[in-house]
């Protein structure tokens, strides 16, 4: 890439002004002056490109690349495919998506369009191609950005076909379908790969090896769209990377199926600030970031972002002052390269006319969102060093979506909530409130380069986990996992024969029995030696046996009293916990205290981390940045050790206080040498 | 008309008793005994009237006008649209209507044909003009009621063509739709009218414009056929006023436009008593009087009301003792020329048959609520002078249709909700408070016959309307907006340049950002100066930038601490005054109370008014008639000035208590000179 | 029958299982250790009975039968037509039903056949024929099992011709439909039989007298379908008796018809445990246990109950150690001859996989459920004299679906709830809490066999219900009835002249007004006379006349304080009771005391019965048996004269403590003689 250091800017929409000269040289103004040096163009403008079927017009999008580039302003050039224009809906409907219960949609909004269309692949391929081949040399292209937020599925004609040669593919035998379906349950049985229909509100809902594979499948039709995208650009020369914008937590697709498609992950955070404390969301943000960068494990992009409120939220809230900054930076500080704005000017009409941008309808530089804009400009500025450089983590928590697929679709054992999420971001904030980097990945990761793995709710394994869990365990590793775990096989089918399958002897004990709790209703784990700290728990408890696991904790109410509640088993050479409930934050935080200690982690600074503080790190060959970032609106001050261990390094920027605290919405960034004591 | 007095009476519907004239000449009886005068026919008497199509059979109909009018009741006589016999569905199926998926509905319930269907049309037509020749010069006749509470949509292939030369007309030429509905958002360019379809929630949503314009188009539909309805009459000869019903805040449609289709404004309350104070509730009632009395500026009729308790709300609750005159006596209070019930005898059976009625299906005479119906009928007897007098108001609140639908239509600030109606019933309460006449009016009134317009969350202006408002406060008037205000023009298209638009001269401000709070969230407004009142505010806070005006409050939490939450500004010959945040009701109250004074508005009486009175006014040449309701169940005292002043009329019914009080329910209505000081 | 004793065991899918022969020879083998003693077979095997169309297959399940069979176990034969072949829906949509709006549904799920489809009840009795040729002679088949939990309904164009058809044979002329639906309301006269369309979401749905009737068709080909199964059954020569298994509280059918076409009754009950204290839970399944007895007036099955945890449910608990013994004998005590589990092995797959199974995947038998169940063989087996007894009941409780169709489908005068289950079940807790037997009825019940009949909320009439009533009080009965009751006639229209219809003298008042509470809203009923209890009451208030009846009790609070609340009239021999409000538990837990005693109904033990206890009987010639079960999990004492009348018996099981108690879960059943004295 011909950008270096951190790339600032963002989403920027030229043809909705195109006739207005003085916006556009306005535009190139202002970004300049607030240290903007990239956006990206082209993602809804097909009926600009491409106004009539088969007639293109690249001129004003050119001359914009060009005008831009001139001024120091690099472009990431979208593909149009995310919002089709009327004219091609209208010729060929095909091309509109068939919901669940066999209607065809309106031409409307945005990315509704099949997958599987030959039409709508071939008339994207064109314009891609088109496109490629306008830009692919151009010294002002950086990045390719596929499409827009993939998502949604269709159940046409074209699409179920496409299902039943994909299902054809997986199983060759409709027995073998039938078997792994358990289609014996109420008469099910498929006598051909014909017959089967896609899951609908007005057909089958309930045969779950039919749902499962039915995302699998609306997965690799997404991931393969994407890559025929990819390919039509390469096609004409484009050797730019190409990216993919993903979205919180999204269950629609398996990001780490899709991301393969391309070569760089991006995403787009829009995190409610306000509705809790700001740490709280900040970890919730931060697990998403550590998601995105796990899934090629390198660095991502912060795609899109609001400078200022956004405005499809229930609640409109500003950003009070200087929390654009602090979020820009936790992105740089959990591995993004870029701090990338969702927009550069705000649209005139229609259902993001509200949404946030640097300029807005006001259209003067005098605003405070645009002042704050600056400050983030210069700041990353300050910070271009780390563009490229890498995240360590030896601790990582398993959030897999085909697992959550599985786990919210079964009945049972708590269909008022299960709290996939919510386990998972409690154990990621225990680990990363610890001071550790955490990284986020899914059931096919490798486990072995960890010291640490937390694998919640695991209720479904993938063919062999167990295998690669006694692995990683036997060789010496600290696994962590809790009820709910090594259920169904990878087709949603239960497993025989005592659970959490595989590893009853890893974990010393067997689940017999779940019990789940009433909202409201509670429960503790009280210390099986008596003294010590009483957690709450609540929605689901794990009545287990022992076989050899050590009782940490034992419940304190209903008939299970003295059960236990949470368990530790030594095993070849490592050591596997088991979490029987579902318990509160408080337990474990502690617990994880605990359990990096045992498994060697360093915490990236010494000392007691105040609740409030973020600390996250990159490093490049020899060199190490830490980030310190203060969540609350108030100073924080650090006490002596932490204090100390921080100012071994170089400020990079941010301010350490008279009193030795950090302001409120800070951040302060060291270098420090990387040596082999901190890396241990 | 050949009615003097005021109307008193109701809906009846002899056609489902024709089989038992017994009940029939009851019901004379019942209705000469209880002081009832008017009668509504023939509403949902299509079946009836023409039993298979192309026989008619009016005798049924005829008999009873001739009987009812025989004992001095006279007749409204409706036109039957709203319900379509069996055969005409079944025949012609283009007369059903289609939803916004496309599915077209079945034959039922009432309320439901299509308004662009020319065989719908044409039969309509043919009724109603046999109806006029049977009528039209019947004495007893007083009025043509139009169809029964005109709402709801059609998305039909015809009513889509009819949209689709509608928009040619408004916009001629396809570039011109697209610049204004701003279609290069998502890249949603039309290239030809051909293309549009109406807004589905299976398509398209999210063109601001569009749904604006759409809904624009069934108004005018919607009109178009009632015009068409009363043409039929007027072809037949029939010269009486012709009236619609009107129902309770209805956003469907545009009233303004529907009701310049006929001579009469009627309207239906069915306010739900009790489930708030009641002084509340007939804030909230009176509010809707004063609508439609303000849609065309004359008396209106009470079209529906019940006498008992309805039977569609979520409870059904019983009027207590003295309500039901309280409430009739209101309507007269706010303009209204009749007292008409839904329904005088409860129908059998299907889904209105618990609705309250003046007889039930008891049937006798000897019931609470007949004798209440009869005590009102004794009541307005007393009042008939009043009939036709007009009501004066120096003070205006805008309350508009078209800036409610794109308000409530934009994404953002507030999706959770952005209260308009309430505010507005938050500032037609406090001027009512101050015992002052309020108009409710639209954007498209004129303003320069008020000393006070209050347009709270105008958030569209269309064409001119800061240019109305300009020449207003220029010239003297006194105008208060608030927060998100004038911020879209009349096609849903944010303004440039800062807002409210073309007001920052006038306001002496600018509105920079919006920050909306979360439910139950607060922040306070203080005085600027210090010392005084502090009121919450939530929901929406405005932070502007100062160009002139003078801060009177300031908001006291939050980072916008010390930010002006209230502002002044003297313009011209005028003030202005800008509202920052959604304020309680107490703060309208008390500035409401100044502002009048300030405006010169001379309350109806001297003296402070207590919380649960109201006081309204009619006026004739030379006469005045005050309404002092009482809306608590108690007893409550006026102080001497207030009593001085009403004792300086005659009272035309009423009591003082002995104590210088009204009884609880009790209403007070004195006749005055209308002496010059009093008009001020 | 060839089985003596009471019946063990239940579901029972072994079609999930043929490849895995050590597992069905392990089923048997833990069958046996349980003492169960009959298993349903073949409710969802059709694909497995016929794989392709006309192609049989029974040797897998005959060998099932035989098996079973030489191990003690017995078979319940279940009929497959709950779940159709995938091969049946695809060559002949038509079975597939068509939704309220239209929509043919995808094969999916179960239970969603057409009722009337031609094609589906030829393809049924072909596979019933086939099924009862195969073991319609077999020693170890007990019962037909017709179909599974028949419901819902079907709108295809065969079914709408089949419910004219049925209107026709009702009416006779559409003049008299019309008169009866009252089709004038809204101009809804229809010409024809042809014009009418069932009830739909798109069409109509306010005509209650179509919406009645509907309900009552689909009722009567439910019915006819289950007979048609029971004749293909016996034209083959299957003797044994025939089942349909029914559901909690449902209200899609009139079980009271359906169970027409069956010998015995048998349901399914599920409840939710622990939502709120036991004994409440068990008076709410022991109503349904009673009203299930009742349809037949003789021992009915219990055809599932789970041993464990369902998986449907919000929340999937876990009984409590001894609550699956506790449950399964409340049954035998309300009058089962069966204790039956859904299901014996669990499936590994789709949406039941997690319902809790005397065999669960784990797989084996040292599980606390297993015990569990194992405890409950060893129970059932010392109680096995008990099958076959009846119970004896001289109270009883209307509670009526058509009834209760018609109250929840009327407009008013609660649309936010009726509470009708509600306050039968307070009325039927009442009586039980007296310690005495309860019948729970349809209005079509003689009631001359009872000395005490309470008909709460009957707001509609059948045809005589009136005349029955009189007939029943003249002659000596206690009969009891509440506010919105003799409202309607059996076509839903609303009887004239004053209510409750026909019962103005045996009441001795008139119900002249209903007021309806707002939820939270309270008034009070205190004694006529002063002192005494004051009880709560809410959401109805009726006000009424009296004429000779006794006020009780009055309101304390509202405009109609003072007026009656709870009144008695003698008429005739008899007594009755008017209660004018819905009242709290607690009052009717008072009056019932006191008006069993006045009807000379003696409860089944003397002394006072503790809160937590429910004492239940049944009875064969001269022998008495007596539950005594304690629903609190704590031990509960017994006063002196209840634990004395309880010893006068046999235990045949349970033990009383040394402190003269009963333990937690704990149930006593005695045998005793059933003299004359107690007979009363």
């Amino acid at each position: 890439m011909n950008q270096t250091g951190i790339w600032y800017g963002g989403d920027y929409y030229p043809e909705q002004w195109l006739k207005s000269p003085d916006i556009l040289k306005q535009d190139i103004d202002y970004m300049k002056q607030a240290g903007i040096n990239t956006v990206t163009m082209g993602m809804f403008a097909w009926s600009f490109l491409e106004p009539e079927e088969g007639r293109y017009n690249f001129g004003w999008l050119k001359e914009r690349v060009d005008e831009l580039y001139k001024n120091g302003i690099y472009t990431i050039m979208g593909t149009p495919s995310g919002a089709r224009p009327k004219w091609l809906s209208d010729k060929y409907p095909e091309v509109l998506r068939v919901d669940d219960t066999g209607r065809r949609q309106l031409f409307s909004g945005r990315h509704n369009h099949c997958f599987t269309s030959p039409v709508y692949r071939e008339k994207v391929r064109k314009i891609n191609k088109e496109l490629a081949g306008q830009f692919a040399s151009h010294p002002g292209i950086l990045m390719w950005h596929i499409s827009n937020e993939y998502g949604g599925e269709c159940h046409c004609a074209l699409c179920q076909k496409a299902f039943r040669l994909w299902l054809k593919k997986k199983y060759d035998s409709i027995d073998e379908l039938n078997r792994r379906w358990c289609t014996a349950f109420w008469s099910h049985i498929y006598q051909s790969f014909d017959q089967i229909e896609s899951p609908s509100s007005i057909g089958e809902t309930m045969v779950h090896g039919l749902n499962l594979d039915w995302k699998r499948f609306v997965t690799e039709q997404t991931t393969d769209f994407a890559k025929w995208e990819v390919d039509a650009l390469r096609e004409e020369g484009a050797a730019q990377p190409a990216a993919v914008n993903l979205m919180y937590d999204y269950k629609g697709l398996n990001y780490h199926k899709l991301s393969t498609a391309v070569d760089v992950v991006s995403w787009d955070s829009y995190p409610l600030w306000y509705k809790e404390k700001e740490i709280f969301t900040a970890r919730d943000n931060g697990l998403q970031h550590d998601f995105m960068r796990s899934l090629k494990m390198k660095p991502f992009l912060l795609m899109e972002s609001c400078p200022s409120a956004t405005n499809w939220q229930g609640v409109s809230k500003l950003k009070k002052p200087g929390l654009l900054k602090l979020a820009g930076l936790q992105a740089v500080a959990h591995g993004s390269d870029s701090v990338l704005y969702f927009q550069i000017r705000q649209s005139r009409g229609c259902s993001e006319k509200f949404h946030g941008a640097v300029i807005d309808h006001y259209g003067g530089d005098d605003t405070r969102v645009f002042q704050e804009v600056k400050e983030v400009g210069r700041e990353l500025d300050l910070l271009g060093e780390i563009a490229g450089t890498s995240v360590r983590s030896k601790a990582a928590v398993i959030y897999d979506v085909e697992n959550r697929w599985a786990l919210e679709d079964a009945q049972g054992p708590r269909n008022k909530g299960l709290f996939y999420h919510e386990v998972c971001t409690k154990i990621y904030s225990a680990i990363r409130k610890a001071g550790i980097n955490v990284d986020v990945i899914s059931m096919d990761e490798n486990l072995e380069k960890y010291d640490l793995v937390a694998a919640p709710m695991l209720y479904l394994f993938q063919k062999g986990m167990e295998q690669k869990i006694r692995q990683y365990v036997g060789s010496g590793g600290c696994f962590l996992t809790t009820y709910w775990s090594g259920i169904v096989d990878d087709g949603d089918r239960c497993f025989l024969g005592g659970v959490p399958y595989g590893l009853k002897e890893v974990l010393g004990l067997r689940s017999q029995e779940v019990d789940a709790l009433f909202d409201g209703e509670v429960n503790h784990m009280v210390p099986a030696g008596g003294k010590g700290k009483r957690y709450e728990c609540r929605c689901l408890c794990d009545l287990v046996q022992l076989n050899g696991a050590e009782t940490l904790m034992v419940y304190e109410d209903d008939f299970y009293q003295g059960y236990p509640a949470f368990t530790k088993n030594s095993w070849g050479k490592g050591t596997a916990y088991y979490v029987c409930a579902d318990a509160e934050q408080e337990f474990y935080n502690d617990i994880f205290h605990k359990l990096t200690e045992e498994a060697g982690i360093k915490p990236l600074l010494n000392g007691t981390i105040p609740d409030e503080l973020e600390i996250t790190s990159r490093e490049s060959a020899g060199v190490e940045y830490i980030f310190v970032q203060n969540f609350s609106r108030n100073e924080i001050r650090l006490e002596k050790p932490l204090l100390e261990d921080l100012l071994q390094g170089t400020i990079l920027t941010g301010d350490i206080t008279d009193s030795g605290g950090i302001n409120g919405y800070g951040t302060v960034v060291i270098r420090r040498k990387l040596t082999a004591e901190i890396r241990n």
